[in-house]
This record gives structure tokens, sequence and C-alpha cells, in this order.
């Protein structure tokens, strides 16, 4: 059932009020919210009164593993006089013992797979998974879910079992059966696009805290537009696991800075602190106090000293982030990297497989028989189905807030019922800006500021910035003040200097799958910054937008260090991303248009510094949409004698430099190329039409690196572009020094033509 | 002079021992070198006493600038009586001063710039030249002179105006009047390239501080390496510039935290705290306490509370820098931005020019009077002078050791002579292994591990590392140690999870200037981490050696978050970066050879994480230098029907495919492009004879993505490439599911010939 239907969904019974613990002044994000946010469970560790039932279901489990030589101070055959709490703990431990056995058995299936971290962090998996965090398998899209992100994404072996242990469809026996294989549904990376459950794309590390940071402040963000002191709507938490890796990785610092700065306190980042790196110990490369670190950022940090031999610790620990109503968390769990195995505590855990001997420890240290491999058992099963029931109850208790929601404050509803389906307003781009010939010159980044202010007052849920040149990107919702602390509801975002955890963080909020919708914003040369959230972006379905300013050496002054070459070719080479590079007022808008409809396709609008004409003769907005077409031709039925294709800054000067030829009598075309890859994609027709396979006479002209324009221009043609670093100097006298301008573009096509 | 003619000079005159003080017990590297490397000026915060003479001539002008309103204590008739630190402090106070004037008729000259940082640092740039750096600036090559790198780049003009106080003929009046101009020594960020005396290029906000730990870590490795208890080689310090920018880029992050494990403690960053950037108060989006974050990393940290009007106390902190010998030095200057003007203290300061009336009033203030633009005040000249004169000293001193060293250690002196010349011992090359083919496969991976550990034996300066991915990348030295706080001589970096950085400090060690060769070794997915530092190493000229590996979507099972599909368009893309992906042993030789060879321009060598064969029937070493050649072609004299062109793992699909397409009587050539620019450079007739343009069936193989191919192909050819993004998998199902098998090679191959 898709989250719009569902959103005005009538529970069938009323909620039952005992479920669910009121904390009326707690769980708040800063002073502001207080009073909306109060609905939550709590973090189960201490367990209601267990039934003599439930006790002798585990008694059998427990004793065969438990026996006497381990705890000799159990009497089991009095298994219903055991505390209650000393119970529910072997209970958890046994559930994590099989959790283990279940991480190896697919990794010896597969050959293949990253152990070390999955089976370090079972207990982890397992506590979120089983006494933390609320969803509901059925519904893994439910927008109030708790959120879990997986920064050490390949410890993913973990992600699925907990998955499949909680019930949800997408990961079954079998699909842990063919981990890593072709089509399957487990990956050896998680990929949000392949299984359900799983929230973002991780591998790359560091990536996922700032996901973590970005589905945070979603949170933060809908919560305080949209929670009533009387109905709340969004309050769930975000928890991620990263490891020593995202700890190095100078993203997870950046966006580590922005939760702390942002006050996301409902953020837990768990970091496993196993010592191991791929290389060996990380004590080869890392000395850092990365709790004081985190402090020094602002965060509540807690130390988990053994997990391993008490479970209970980590789940206070949880207890105590729940309770933070400032900081985010941070919790260091030190664990022993592939704890069970032989290669306990060793960087050779990381990776690999286990040899025979020492699967048949394994199984030997935790009493666990002969048993076929993937066994669960079944009181496991039924251990999770409480957290599953919970779950389920939640949302019923959500719906049930809904339904009150809806019809004590209609006003929000229609824009968060608009959110929820897709944020798209129906007839959201009639309010997109026109330009006409008489409107004064701007830069495309001047026309992209209009169109992003008016975009904000149809579309509830843009919400973006920039790293610290708003000014610059000309990318700021005027009327929308700044997400900060005490105005959560803002919808810009200060970055900071910090382009990486910017991208990472767009990411986050795309997938909160709530409606909003990012965008990002820096120089154009600065994408080399975040080349991977931008290709995570794609690889994700993120519809996130990033606006690239200052794209091309035509920025002139600041020299070679801020001038794009070669960024353009390699961003069009990143598989599904949409790269615009508008010529004008229009072409902007038009590529605005595409950019807000692609919801799980990111782009990318490339925009000049420099001023060009509002509207360039000929461009059409709604062209933007093929990627490419004619915007000038002279020839009246002939095919023209030469086409000029620009992007961008240089398509007027095509348009020039094709009125210069036409007074020589030459039948000559101009060509917009504003997408290659929407262009790409249209019939063989269309593009037949645009580009004629009998005109070899093609001149392109982009201030970029000439790479992949051979494409369009074909081997006789001739590709005016930048292959060398730029230079420092006035805008106009740089463009000269590189051949754009009229008079060059002139002769290039000239002597082409006497050919 | 060149280096390599300087190294053995002797100096006219023994040195003058008491210029220098022996500080035999301190400023040492960690333990183990500590009896070497004791050689050093001091800060000199202490004035000599100064002479009448040097009173009389400041007299005049400190009276007019500080007059009895403002110093009204100050008895200028009796100049002679006024204490020698109260004078130095004023004379102090009067350069900067002039700097800041100095400052403001450039930007107002160049009507661009970024005149706040440079005006809030003003005491800080003159500090550094005019007390604390030793060079020469007649010999700015000097290789033992101190380093200074302004990772603030776009804060250059206080650099060049300290330059050009400090003698370097680099900068001169006129230069500071061409500001930002076409073709100017000046241009908006700084680069080593244009203007001597800049270290580095800097911009990108973050890489210099990168850069400045890969300086301080070739200085602590050469000490380590060369110098003896009697004599010291190597002993500068590294200072460092760093803004709000730098302090939030996670790279600066990730490089500190390096520097603190390395124990660079004549390192020394000095942030410049303004509290503004470039969008407005640093509060907007940066909230942590910055020096308790560098306390936690490891660092020694400083806080200067007010230079402007205490400018002793950022003396005395370098002071402490100096004395401190385990740490690194982290100063946190408190600064106003735009200190002087009338947009002091606020993020309108950041850059642009003034006001007529605000340069005015900054006149007034400093009683600067009707004095012509670009004024310097003689005794400036003088007073930097001594400095020029000590710098000069102690280069000859530093000969003069240096004299005493080749006669003592003649066997080290070879080797010294060797790195300061280029680092490449005659006939190096022929040390390169060669495979034929009968060896057993493996992946280019492996072969690159043989060429680099046969290269670490005739290559005194090859260092370098991998971001925690030695094993996999193959990449390391084994017989080579680790460079570690206790082993600075090892020649292994553990770079940790931490790719950016890595690039960044390959920069500052290649720009070292002392023959090391620097290698980074990655995942080639993660150049996306990194791209900006390999930009800025084309840029600047630096000639690292990236090693990037598990090049293509076979790297199977990690799935499309670890396998490249985009990256090399973009690399190729990089001006002047010489990007190969050899098909085997010998063509991995190849790519070394070139990429050792050329000490000013990086390369990136892309190398399988599969098998492929050892040697591969056709190819040839020595080739590669060409870019691309025919590996096999059974035309004879006739042109061949179709030409099959491929590299790297996807070459010997190649080859094989055209057997198959031979047996069926097909002419057939089949070209290895290992490196797309160096074929580019070839002359037309050799790219015309490899690639004849009459034969216009071709088919181009690579698992990677077809931006950019069609430039080879032609447009009548096809690209079987990766438009999307890979899969988990086994490599070879992988590698059938996108088309890369002999079958679907030939197949296409055929069709094409039948068309």
């Amino acid at each position: 059932m898709a989250i719009s239907s569902l959103l005005f969904y009538q529970p069938p019974s009323p909620p039952s009020g005992d479920v669910i613990t009121q904390r009326q002044s707690r769980s708040c994000r800063g002073h502001i919210v207080k009073p909306y946010c109060c609905l939550r469970t709590e973090v189960t560790t201490r367990p209601k009164s267990l039934s003599k039932d439930y006790k002798l279901s585990w008694t059998e489990e427990l004793s065969r593993a438990y026996g006497h030589h381990q705890l000799p101070s159990i009497n089991w055959d009095k298994f219903e006089d055991i505390d209650d709490d000393i119970f529910q703990d072997l209970v958890d431990k046994r559930c994590v013992d099989n959790i283990r056995m279940l991480i190896v058995d697919s990794v010896q299936n597969a050959k293949a797979g990253h152990p070390g971290m999955a089976l370090g962090m079972a207990e982890v998996g397992y506590v979120l998974y089983r006494h933390a965090m609320k969803y509901n398998q059925r519904n893994p899209d439910w927008i109030n879910r708790d959120r879990f992100v997986l920064s050490a994404g390949h410890g993913c072996l973990l992600q699925y079992v907990c998955l499949h242990l909680a019930g949800f469809d997408s990961v079954q026996i079998q699909d842990l059966q063919r981990l890593c294989k072709l089509g399957s549904r487990t990956p050896g990376h998680p990929e949000n696009i392949v299984t359900r459950g799983i929230e973002v794309t991780t591998g790359p590390l560091g990536q996922g805290v700032a996901n973590a940071v970005g589905i945070a402040l979603a949170e933060a963000h809908l919560a305080a537009r949209y929670n009533k002191p009387d109905a709340v709507i969004f309050d769930h938490r975000t928890y991620c696991i990263m490891g020593d890796g995202c700890a190095m990785e100078g993203i997870a610092h950046e966006a580590a800075s922005l939760a702390a700065h942002w006050k996301l306190h409902k953020l837990t980042l768990i970091y496993d602190d196993n010592h191991n790196t791929i290389d060996g110990p990380t004590s080869l490369a890392f000395s850092e106090d990365v709790s004081a670190r985190f402090r020094a950022l602002g965060w509540n940090t807690i130390t988990v000293e053994n997990i391993h031999s008490d479970l209970k610790s980590f789940k206070d620990a949880l207890h105590l982030a729940f309770n933070e109503t400032e900081r985010p968390t941070f919790i260091k769990v030190k664990t022993l990297i592939g704890k069970l195995s032989g290669k306990e505590g060793t960087s050779k855990a990381h990776h690999g497989t286990f040899n025979e001997e020492d699967v048949k420890k394994m199984r030997e240290r935790i009493n666990w028989g002969c048993r076929e491999p993937f066994h669960v058992i079944p009181m496991l099963h039924r251990e999770m189905q409480e957290q599953i029931d919970n779950g389920e109850r939640l949302e019923k208790e959500w719906y049930s807030k809904l339904y009150a929601y809806q019809s004590k404050y209609p006003q929000h509803v229609a824009e968060l019922r608009l959110l929820l389906s897709n944020g798209l307003l129906p007839g959201w781009e009639n309010l997109l800006p026109k330009w006409n010939m008489s409107d004064p010159v701007d830069a495309t980044r001047g026309y992209s500021d209009k169109c992003l202010n008016h975009l904000a007052k149809v579309l509830p849920g843009l919400i973006g910035g920039s790293a610290d040149l708003a000014t610059s990107n000309k990318a700021y919702l005027h009327d929308h003040g700044d997400f900060q602390s005490n105005s959560p509801w803002g919808r810009n975002i200060r970055f900071g200097v910090r382009e990486h955890a910017m991208g990472g963080i767009s990411n986050g909020i795309a997938l909160h799958g709530s409606g909003l919708i990012p965008f990002a914003a820096t120089f154009l040369i600065f994408s080399d910054y975040m080349k991977n959230p931008i290709r995570l972006s794609a690889l994700s379905h993120a519809g996130v937008i990033y606006i690239m300013t200052h794209d091309s050496i035509g920025l002139g002054e600041d020299g070679p260090t801020h001038q794009p070459v070669e960024q353009l070719a390699g961003l069009r080479a990143i598989p599904r991303l949409l790269v615009f590079r508008p010529a004008d007022g229009n072409e902007t808008a038009g590529a605005y248009k595409v950019a807000v409809k692609n919801r799980d396709r990111p782009s990318l609008i490339a925009l000049s510094r420099q001023k060009v004409q509002a509207n360039l003769e000929g461009t059409v907005s709604e062209e933007v949409q093929r990627g490419g077409y004619v915007i000038s031709d002279n020839s009246g039925g002939q095919l023209p004698e030469i086409i000029l294709i620009g992007t961008g800054s240089e398509l007027c000067l095509c348009e020039m430099s094709a009125r210069k030829l036409r007074e020589g009598g030459r039948r000559v075309r101009v060509v917009s190329l504003v997408c290659w890859r929407l262009f790409d994609w249209q019939p063989r027709e269309y593009k037949e039409r645009v580009l004629p396979s009998n005109v070899i006479k093609r001149v392109s002209v982009e201030a970029g690196s000439p790479v992949g324009w051979r494409e369009y221009v074909g081997r006789e043609g001739v590709v005016i572009g930048v292959d060398e670093f730029g230079a420092s100097g006035p805008y106009s006298e740089v463009f000269k020094k590189f051949g754009f301008t009229v008079e060059n573009v002139t002769k290039v096509a000239e002597t082409l033509l006497c050919k």
C-alpha cells in the first residue's frame, strides 16, 4: 500500500493507550518544539515480568547452551525461579549466538563477504532490531519508523540477518544463501534500491554517517513544521553504525560537526571500536581520542566497555541517548572484530571465509551441535515477533493520531498529504518564471535564483543550501528562513564549507522518503569534493538537485584552482545523473522543471557566473527535456552546411557566430545540447532531425574539457574546448585566451566550411 | 643555480658559529633521531639591543604614526631612551600598517581580490617572514628552507606582499599592481608554477593543510634518513595558515589526525579564527571547539587572544611551538577579518574592493597621509633585510655542514646527491621486471606490486602508501618498513582510510622538492574521494603516482558502490594527468617507466583485481610511452577490415576475439590504447599508422563509461562500455552480464563487419 493512500487510513480499532509511554516533557528538539513531540516508546531494557510459559519455551535451548559447566549458579530444573533480568540476558545472548551462526553460514556458503564487523557487532544489531527500533516489517515505508543506516556498509550481512529475523519479506533464508550472487537481494554492500528495509546505499566509508545526519535533519525539520501539541506526526530516531574507517573519513567528521551544530538529538551514532581495519590494527594510522573529538564537536558521548559480556550496558547507553534532549549521541562500543571465530580481534577477520576447523570450533564454543547451516532457533523468531508486534501497534497508533490530526488541522494536512505523496503540487511547473528578449541580462545563476524562489512557493518540500557560497550560488529561499537548532522549520541549510557532507546529507534527506526535495549548491569546481555522494544519489535514486555555479573558466579572476575544466565530462559520465548546462533564463527554468520532476534521479545544473541573455533568441524552456534541440537555422528546406553546437554561456557565441556566417551566405544551424543524457535517450529519428548524419561539418563550443564531444561533432567536426587548466584574469580576457570569442568560433567554422 | 650543482658547493668563508643557536637536546623528532637534528635559529622574539642609529632611522615614521595623542607616555624627542622591546613592537606595528596599505592598494588597483583574510592576518604574515622563517630569497629552492603554505589560498595577497617585502624577485611592486591580471605573477590564488616563493598551489580549502602535513612528513623522513649527530642536513619547519573554511573541510581534519599520529612537531598550523566565512558569521554553521578537537587528535594547542594589540603574544606562541618536541602545534589566532577597513569583523570584508571613503578613513586611522599607493617605508625594507641576511647566512652555514658531511659520510652523500637532483639513478628503468608468456597469471595489481618493489631498490626517493588497502592494492615496499613516529625513515605510509588527505599529503611530499617520489594507492572508485588533489597534482606539477586497483566492474562481489564506471572518463579529462590502464605485466612495467620519468606530472595507473596474462602476446612495455600501439594484425600489407581497441583487462578479450574473427578469414587489428593522452600527443602520422582513418569499422572494449571513446572508434564504430552501475556478483558473471565476453565482442565485431 502506498504511503499516500495509507495516510488517511483509519485504524480498525482505537489505540490502546497503555502501550505507549507518554513523555510529556522529554525527547524534544530544542526549546521551541518541546511540547509537540512527546510520543515515543522506551527502549525496552526492563523486560516485563517473564511468564512461566515463556521461560519454559527457552529453557531447553538455554540449558543446552549455558548448562552447568558454564553457569553453575543456575539451576535449570527450577527455570521459573531464575531472575527475570538474568533470564532475559541469557535469551538475548542466545539470540546473538544464533545471529553469529547465520553470519558464518552465509559467508561460508557465499565463499565471500565481510564477516568481521558483522560478528563483532552482532549484539548491537540484535538490540537495535529486537529492543530499540520501531518499525513495521509489513510496511517498511511507514514514514515515522526509526531509521537505521549502516555506514560501515561492508558489514551488511549483519543487517541482512537482522532484517530476516525481523520478518522483512525482502530477506528470506534463501536470500542469505544467495549473498553476493548476481541478481540477489543480498548484494555485497547494502542497496536501498535492491532490498526493502535498507534505507540508503552505503559502502564508501563515511557516507552513511552523512546520510544519517540528513535523515535526522529531515525528521527534525518535518517535526517542527507539522507536529502539534496534541498530534505528533514526525518523531522517530535515527541510528547509524560506523566503523573505524568512517571515523577516519573526512565526510563523517564534517557531518558530525553539523549534527552537533543542529542539535540533532534523536540521532545516535554507534561506533564499532574494534581496533582493526583492513591493513591491520588501527594503531597503524589512528591515535586520536575519537570520543573526545566528538565531545569537542558538541556530542553526548558514551562508552560501552564490553558489550560481548555485558549486553545490558549497551541497552543502558541507548537509554541515555534516548533521554538526551540537546545533543546527538555518540556511543563508542568496544568490540572484537570477528567475535567467536579463530580470527577474533585481528584484521584477518575483516573479510573472507573461515576454514572448516574454525567453523567447527565456533559451533562447539556456543554448543551449537550439528544443526544444519542457516538454522534459526524457533524461539528467536518468537522473540523478534514481540518487537514486530510492537511496531505494528505503534504504526496503528500513529495512524490514529494522524486521523485526529486531519480533522483538527486540515490546512496542514493538505500540505502534508502532498509531501507524503511526492511533494509535487499539480501544475507546479507553471510557477516557473519565463523570460523574454527584452528582460535585463543576468548570469544563469541569477535566473536559477528566481526559479528556486518561485518553486519554493509551490513545492513545500524544497529545502537545501550551499556550502558557504549561498550568495555566490544564489541558492537561498528568501522567504523561508534558516534551518537551525532554534528554527528547525527553516528551509535554508547552512552547510558551512563542507561539500562532501552536503552531498551525503542531501542524499539522506531525499531518501527519508517524506517528499522533501533537497538541493545542494557550490561552485562546479567543488563537485570534486563531493563526487562520491553525487554518484550515490544516482545509484540510490535520490532526487537531489545539485546547483553548481561558476561553471567554467568564465569565472575569471579566481584562477585555475577555481575554474572547472574536466568536471562536466566526469559528471556526465555518471550513470543516471542528468547534467544540465542551460544557456539563458528559459533553459534554466526548463532544467529545473526536469530536475524537480525526476524524484528518483539526481540532476546537476551547471550555471554561469557571467551574464548571458535572459532569453537567447530561439531557446525554448520546454525543449530542455529533450536534451538537445535546434535554436536557429536559416537552411529553409535544405540541410544546413554546418551545425554549431553549444551549451550554457557559449550557446550565444554559437548563435552570434552563426549570424556572421549567414551574412556570408552560409546555411547554418545552431543546436543547444543542454543535457547530453536526455538527448541520447531521444528516439533515433529525433536525434537525426536535430543532428542529421549527412551534415558532417559541426563545431561544438563549450568552455570545458573536449572529452565526450566527439560523439556529437563526429570525426570531421571540431571541438572548441579547454584541454588545459584555465588562467586568472578578467573573464572576457580568459575567454579570449582560450578561443571563446565570436571571431574564433566563426574562423573555425569558416575553415571547416572551406575544407 | 640548480640544487644539484649547489649541493657540493663549498661556502666561501667558514661559518660564524655564534649566529646559530645550538640546541643539543631540543627540537628533535621523537626519541630515535633526537641527537641528530639540533641546528636551528630561534624565533627572534627578543630583539638584540637596538642601536641609536636604528632607533633614529625609525623615529620620524613612528612619531608620525603613533605621536603624542596615541602614545602619550612616549617621549619621541628622547627616542634613544625608549625601551628596546617597546620600540621593536612599534616598529613591527608600523610594518604591519604598511603591509595593510599594500593590501588595500593592490585590491583597489585590481578591482578584485580577497582583502579580508590578508588584512586580518597581516601580523601573522609579517612575523613569519620577518621574525620566524628561514629562507634565502635569492635561492628560493634552498632545500632546508622553512616552508610556508597558505591553505586559505584566497588570502594570497598577504603572501604576495610578504614575498615582495622579503625581497623575492618574483613579486615586484609591478606584480602587486597586476594582481589577478591575465598572465601576471600574482594570480587570484597562489600557484607554485607561476610565482617563485609559493610552495604549493592552494585555493580549494583544506588542501593546503594536507600539503603542509606532506611537507613536514618529507622533512621528518629525510632527517631520519640522512641527518647525523654532527651534520644536520634536513631541519626545517613548516608553517601553514588555515581559515575557518579549512577548519570545516574534512580533508584538513584527516590530515591533522595523521600529523598528530606521526608526531610531526615541526609543523605549525596557524588558524585564522576570524568568525566569518563568505555567507556570514561562522555561527551559521560552526559551533565546535576547534582547539579541543585538535587536542583530541593529539596536537599541542595555543590560543592568541588579540594579535592586533599584542603582536608579541603570537611571537611567544611560535616560541612554544618551536620548543614542542612531540606534537604538531595548532595556534588559534583570533583576528578581525578586514582589519582596519570599515568592513572589519564582517563577512563583507571577505572579498571585493573598498569604497573611496573607506580607503580614506583607513589612511587616516594609521596616519598614512597622502602617500602614493604602493608606498613602502624604506625602513621596512631594511627591517626585512635583517631576516634576509639571516637566511643567507643560514644557507651558507648549511652548505658548510654539507661540505663536512660529504667527506665524513660519502656513502650517504651519493644517495642524497641523487635525491636532490631528481631522484632517478641512471638506468633505473632496467630494473623493471619483464614477463614472458609462460609466466604465471596474476592481476595487474600483482604485476604492479613487483614493479614497485623492484623500483624501490633503485629509487631511494620512492615513498608512499595506501588508504588502508595496502594488501588489496598491493602497494607496499616490502623491505622498507613503515613511516611512523618511531621509524620516520620507513618508506611505507599508512594513510588510514583517508583518501582525500592522502592526495593532499602526496602533493606536499612531491612539492617538497627533495627528490621524493610519492605514490598513493586505493581502489579506483575512491579516486572520487580525492579528485581535487589529483587535479591539483596536475595543476601544480606534482609528480605523484596514483595506484588505483580494482579498476572496473571486474572487482565482482563488492558490488556497484565499489565498482568504478565513470571514473576513468573523469580522470582522463583532467588536463596534464597521464592515466594508464595496462593490460598485463609488461604494460604495467611500461606505465611505471613513464610515470616515474615524469617528475613534474602526475600519473594514475588503473589496475585490475582479476587475473590477466603476464604477457599478452604482442604487448610491448616500451610502446606504453606512445599511449597506443598495435599488438596484433593479420592484414599483411593490406589495411585491416576491423580494429578492436582495448585497454587493461579487456585487451585480452579483444585479442581472443580477433583470433576468432581471423579464423573466419577476417583481417583484424588489435590496438592497446593504454594511455589516451600520450597517444593524442603522438605525431599525426603515427596515429594514422595505428588507427588508419580508412578503417572505419572499429570496436572499443573497456569495462567503463563509454564517454570519450567515440574519439577513437569514430562515428561508425561501436563502443562496448558500461553506461549503468555495475552489479554485485562473481566477476565472470558480472562481466558476462555487461557483455565483456569473447563471444559478445566477436558478435559485435561480426555485426559491424556485415554492415
